[in-house]
């Protein structure tokens, strides 16, 4: 049974400000809440129609699908819901490449790069303080439990570039990726998906690189940031498997 | 003004049955709409609370943003809706790469991939008969008028399979694609979001490509379908640039 508090407090987090003050977050689904239970997240409460998630919790709440539905964020509740307790992120490692997000607006996206820093070994990514927050509940779901594996920071952008061994930026306009010389690290920033890369971040970068437009026409007026990472940090990758 | 019948044909169209009975299709947004325009689409009706738009057609229709809301399948509707005829799809060019979708479901996947063959070049995208509907809204405003620089053509993969110079397909185990020969000529086929190739299209292609994974963990599921193609198709198009 669920009571009102645990269903107050259970939509309350989906506002940031409640989950910035509470430091817990909600998962929902089976995969990717088992990722989080695999991880050792702290599950702060577990609402489930499946009693086997009262192994991981005391605070385990046996919930019957109707119950599911009030609380869930998704169109077809899946049959666990979780809180977690946010995890503090590691410091930055510099000595690898470093993902970076100028005010990246879209949850989808972050989702999906969090996704793509997972798949391709990226151990750290940064975000500057007005990117959507990567505890949104549509980022967990899209990003599917890859939360467990990328160290994510927020904070300002400036500092970091500055002491980077390469400040690289992308850019409609810039060196092509096939042809720039592409470091092992360094840090590589990727903008919002209207504005691009801010005046005041773009200015400190030394590298401008873009991914070349092909065909006859070449009017496509912008890829998708989440294809952007994916191009980029493909092309990271495959240097790594030459050498 | 906007007639009862005008509304119910357009709210119609949103209905694959109904675009595929009448041919026509509706598009929406100043940007979309004015790409559509510029590759001589013919308009049937436009709605618009601008009147820049009644040179286009004779049947414009000035709409106050109340009417355009009406008939809007936006949450916040742009100034013009219009309504296309759609047009033959030219048949398939097999001297280069044709990109092949197997039973794709998602329509922002669908629009994310036209997008990419517009950037990249690709002329031909095969949809098999059950991949989502390239003239649903949702593909529309996702391909973001990238629909006019690629030729679609809705039909059975298997026939232009065995045809192929090269049949190629994308799995989760496969060779690298960045060791593989990958040629300039042949046919590049991708699988649902949920079940990959299906069986029987599986069956023949005679060579299996997939993305490595990275990192220390590798434990990322999987792609989202459109991030793999945007990064098989940089990949293509990085090895014309060094020839």
């Amino acid at each position: 049974m669920l009571t009102k508090n645990q269903t107050k407090r259970i939509l309350s987090l989906s506002k940031k400000k409640q989950r910035s003050q509470e430091q817990m977050f909600v998962s929902e689904g089976v995969k990717v809440t088992q990722e989080f239970l695999d991880a050792q997240y702290e599950p702060i409460e577990i609402f489930s129609t499946d009693s086997f998630y009262a192994q991981y919790s005391n605070a385990f709440v046996h919930t019957s699908t109707q119950e599911l539905s009030k609380i869930s964020s998704l169109k077809t509740p899946n049959k666990v819901l979780a809180i977690f307790r946010i995890p503090k992120p590691k410091p930055i490692d510099d000595s690898a490449l470093i993902l970076a997000l100028d005010d990246l607006n879209n949850p989808g996206n972050l989702g999906t790069i969090i996704r793509l820093c997972d798949w391709f070994g990226i151990r750290d990514l940064v975000c500057s303080p007005a990117t959507v927050d990567c505890y949104n509940s549509k980022v967990i779901q899209a990003a599917m439990g890859s939360h467990t594996r990328v160290n994510i920071n927020y904070t300002a952008l400036a500092p970091l570039i500055k002491s980077a061994d390469n400040a690289m930026g992308t850019f409609m306009e810039g060196t092509s990726v096939y042809a720039s010389n592409f470091p092992n690290s360094g840090i590589l920033v990727f903008g919002n998906e209207a504005n691009g890369i801010s005046e005041n971040i773009s200015s400190l970068l030394t590298e401008k690189l873009s991914i070349p437009r092909f065909g006859a026409f070449k009017k496509t007026e912008s890829l998708n940031v989440a294809n952007a990472v994916s191009i980029f940090l493909s092309e990271y990758r495959r240097r790594s498997t030459e050498t």
